[in-house]
């Protein structure tokens, strides 16, 4: 429970950036080198690994390296996630609206 | 489309602070006021405040003040908004996953 609390507080972090939201939705369509990501944003390969490190750290993504390249790809656990915690606050929401209008819609007892 | 995009940047942002997933948090539970929801997170009233502005300006809440009482509720609208665009991303790198996947299995033509 608190791994996953953690998990979450870093991945919504790791979200809040638009650079790195940038990022995810490169990957989500494949595996990129971190050199392209970088040409493909116009940012420099330092700022785009840094970048890249806060994702992976978050679960958002891994990252391979053979030879010289860096490959990085999505991690889909990270981004269900998120979805999740999402979820979950909205369907708590949900279930308290109905409780509410069922018992506006009930008939007084008085 | 462009519309939808800022809200989205503006939503992820306003997630990425651990203090106002807490609020969403106690929001998801129903509607609070304002000084309480200062005093379950132990923070100054002025500081819950400026942290509704935002959730506000991102549309994960809306508040109503009547007489002195701020009394804060969530927008589910939002919390779907974010959910669609982690959802969306997730399916992109499925859809990607699947084909990649079908191309290993497909036999060799040559």
């Amino acid at each position: 429970m608190v791994s996953s609390r953690v998990n979450v507080d870093r991945i919504f972090r790791a979200l809040g950036d638009p650079t790195r939201r940038a990022l995810v939705e490169k990957l989500s369509k494949g595996p990129v080198p971190a050199s392209i990501l970088a040409k493909t944003l116009e940012i420099t390969l330092s700022a785009v690994i840094q970048h890249l490190q806060v994702l992976e750290e978050s679960g958002l993504i891994h990252t391979q390296k053979l030879g010289r390249v860096r490959t990085c790809q999505i991690e889909p656990k990270g981004l269900s996630l998120a979805e999740q915690w999402l979820s979950d606050r909205r369907s708590l929401w949900a279930k308290r609206y109905d409780r509410l209008e069922k018992l506006l819609a009930a008939p007084d007892d008085i």
